[in-house]
């Protein structure tokens, strides 16, 4: 046995304690009863404490010195040499963090995201306040281990988005913004009203469920190897390549939210069912970073699934499931209607305009939250704030407010931006994939997506975490993140629905 | 901090992956796609090997023994003797057991479970048998790790019944059937037919849910600390006390078979759910032996829910629920029918009289096997053979016959004759309760459970496994396991039933 296999063999315990983690967490949201809260809490901990103590400790750390030497002088297209340095990698980030601080940031995390449960049912921010400041303060105590030099929320940042720099994200977003705010000016003064009575009407929530199954097996969703369950802010979560789950809500006046919502988590899916087998029991399965999962879960919510020829193939088949609402609708109707620009309280029903308002809102919170520059007890007033000035949304509560998404209660600070740079990712992929086939759009119209699905097996999936964001967005597009793609594919797109 | 104390820490880690890994293995029963069948076996192995050697190492030796003189002098009464007693028991149990074996008996048997649901739906024992045969081999080998001096079943047996041994179970065993087969020859030649073709025909799936759930919340299951889910074989499993999960089958014309099923496992989980909440984060958390755990499944299966006051009370709800089905049936006809004594194949839905023969008839196959007398390749041929000596039923394939049971596959050798036992004990238990309780039959008869389920927690589920089965039996029934009064109520309730 090498010294890399031997690691390879430690590892593998390591992602088999993270993901029965997962399993734990995906129970929790999706089917835990409010009594298990606490104990499920503890037994994250445990497990969360265990899978450092597996990752850091003193054989280990001779291990991959040992390793290293095996690996030396290969490139990072060397399957090895990419093992050797996710799991150096690893190592490095949660060598820094002491076992006692992230069991603390288990527990808090599960008691944290009880109370965030509870206080957005009753929409009041002061339920949840408590549990923000002790996960920021811990996040902050992370900060400072894992170490920094411009700012503390450059290692969380780290965390979703490897090598990458607040100041660098700063700089895509104020190039963004600037683009997108003539966008949603000429939309708004435009003046075309687009007509949407009927996605507000009431669709059975039975078969919301069955046309999202369709949808994803569509798509190519592999349902031998994941299932779709209900929660209340949903995710995707991986098992297991042969085991990644996806999960959705439905309610009675949005079934739109929930179609869209399928194909985002199961675009999330088809990414992680996608990882080469080999790399699945190890440091090199899942997606490579925040960012690129954002890429493939938008290039079949909205590149896919917010385009003409999309409705234009699948409205049919909804309006026939959902006569008495879509009656009289065309497919074109339909298809404007899912894409109407405005301000709008809640991120994940934004349009695809708006979007990255809401996220640039929340990057900039965050840095200001983590840099001491705002205190949690102003966060409702700040975020409001923010919504009129970006957005010119006037919000009307906590839950429609800041308590909508699950992500601070479950301690991701950092993650949001990968969300806006996903979209831009989506877009220079997706231009990518139009070079090389030639006839891509004829099967997207026709409904055929596996041509689409292989080109992102090939290009993005079957890799994994092998390569940084930074060499494979390289790869495929041959340069860096850019918003310049994405907001002349706006341009375009919003130009035919809204003439400007 | 106490050593004790330090033992508790200790143990309650362990708790947590031993926790974790019952929610794998739930999700893997209830929830999880084909595909994430192989990455789950390692999952649940290496939880397996962690929470060994979290038990098994010499700084847990050294806090056994210094503990030790902490609760020296102290009886069985004492919570912290009690502790100190269950961990050393633990302790004592796994150290013997080689870490590799406890991952190799794991993996397997995650593997062989895939494989007996695949067997059991193409009834075909042939794609299990060489599982089976690995799994044999792995408690033979567990058997020698453990030692014994009689019967290498000895120490499979002590892992459900601790301290029990082989000979003494087939000593209450042979009491039992020389008391059962007069009865069941009794209730055959007595020549009374009952009516039960109303059991038969179609019941809706989700109105036989509906009332399950009812049955569960009138005998105090608590929903906000558990809930049901469906799966082929059901099962009740413990995530904690504030989170204990029955499960369920449903199936168009068995109705019956789901709503005895539900208190059946209901049962179970007032168990679990009843232990005394600082009992729950250790060893001393969950039931003292599967037989104590059987005997409150059966009460609330058998003793409550087919009484004949228990149908009074509830068959006006039944029939309104199912009119077409029970038109013009009587709460006395339907309490007959699902009383009904005869041959049959199926373990799970045998009467009371003849259930405990499907017991004595998997005890004596165990052994043999076990003790080699039997070859795993032979066993479909010796059941049936053995289902036609004891039960006078011939079997039709392996589906009803030897694959009908999950427990080999999950690896429990030595579990089966708990069921027998704990029908023995549940009468036992029963009739201490009537006399501690003078106005118990009207309370149950009027459909008020709770002085019922206040006794059993009160008398036995808050006690968790502080005292050992014997312990326990002794202080309730002021005796031991005994089939007397099982039979004595046996003769009782069919001589009403069949008139013998």
């Amino acid at each position: 046995m090498t010294k890399l296999e031997e690691l390879k063999a430690k590892s593998a315990e390591i992602v088999d304690v993270q993901r029965a983690a997962a399993v734990l967490s995906w129970d929790q949201h999706a089917f835990m009863p409010v009594g298990g809260a606490s104990a499920r809490a503890e037994q994250l901990a445990t497990l969360g404490k265990i899978s450092h103590q597996l990752l850091v400790n003193s054989e280990m750390e001779k291990l991959l010195a040992a390793a290293k030497l095996e690996v030396e002088g290969m490139g990072p297209d060397s399957d090895d040499f990419a093992y050797w340095r996710a799991a150096q990698r690893n190592y490095d980030r949660f060598a820094k963090i002491p076992a006692d601080l992230v069991a603390r940031l288990s527990k808090a995390t599960s008691l944290a995201n009880e109370k965030w449960v509870d206080a957005r049912s009753k929409s009041d921010f002061a339920i949840f306040q408590p549990n923000l400041e002790e996960l920021l303060g811990l996040q902050l105590e992370m900060a400072k281990d894992l170490g920094y030099q411009d700012s503390p929320y450059d290692p969380l940042l780290d965390l979703y988005e490897p090598d990458m720099k607040a100041h660098q994200v700063r700089a895509i977003f104020t190039e963004l913004k600037a683009g997108l705010v003539p966008i949603v000016a000429a939309i708004a003064n435009g003046g075309r009203q687009i007509q949407k009575g009927f996605l507000m009407t009431e669709y059975e929530l039975a078969d919301q469920e069955a046309f999202t199954l369709e949808l994803l097996k569509a798509i190519g969703y592999d349902f031998r190897r994941g299932r779709q369950d209900k929660v209340p802010h949903p995710f995707t979560t991986t098992f297991s390549s042969g085991d990644v789950r996806v999960t959705n809500r439905f309610m009675l006046n949005r079934a739109a939210s929930s179609f869209f919502g399928a194909l985002h988590e199961g675009g999330h899916a088809l990414y992680e069912q996608g990882v080469r087998a080999d790399f699945d029991h190890g440091f090199l399965g899942g997606g490579t970073s925040t960012a690129v999962h954002e890429s493939q879960s938008r290039t079949w919510e909205n590149i896919v699934g917010r385009s003409l020829p999309f409705w234009t193939h699948w409205f049919p088949a909804l309006q026939k499931r959902f006569e008495n609402q879509l009656r009289g609708v065309t497919a074109e109707e339909y298809w404007k209607a899912v894409n109407i620009v405005g301000p709008s309280a809640i991120r994940v029903e934004a349009d695809e305009v708006t979007y990255n308002l809401h996220i640039i809102l929340r990057f900039e919170i965050e840095v200001d939250l983590v840099e001491g520059r705002l205190a949690v007890k102003d966060l409702p007033q700040v975020w409001n704030a923010k919504m009129k000035e970006s957005l010119g949304y006037e919000v009307k509560d906590d839950a429609e407010g800041v308590l909508q998404d699950v992500h601070w209660s479950m301690g991701y600070f950092g993650y949001f931006p990968g969300y806006a740079l996903g979209n831009l990712l989506s877009v220079q992929f997706y231009q990518r994939a139009q070079a090389d086939i030639p006839n891509l759009s004829e099967q997207l119209a026709d409904g055929h997506y596996q041509v689409l699905l292989a080109w992102l097996r090939s290009n993005i999936h079957q890799h994994g975490s092998k390569y940084t964001p930074t060499e494979l967005v390289q790869r495929v597009t041959g340069g860096e993140i850019d918003p310049k793609p994405f907001l002349a594919y706006l341009k375009e797109k919003y130009g035919q629905i809204y003439g400007i």
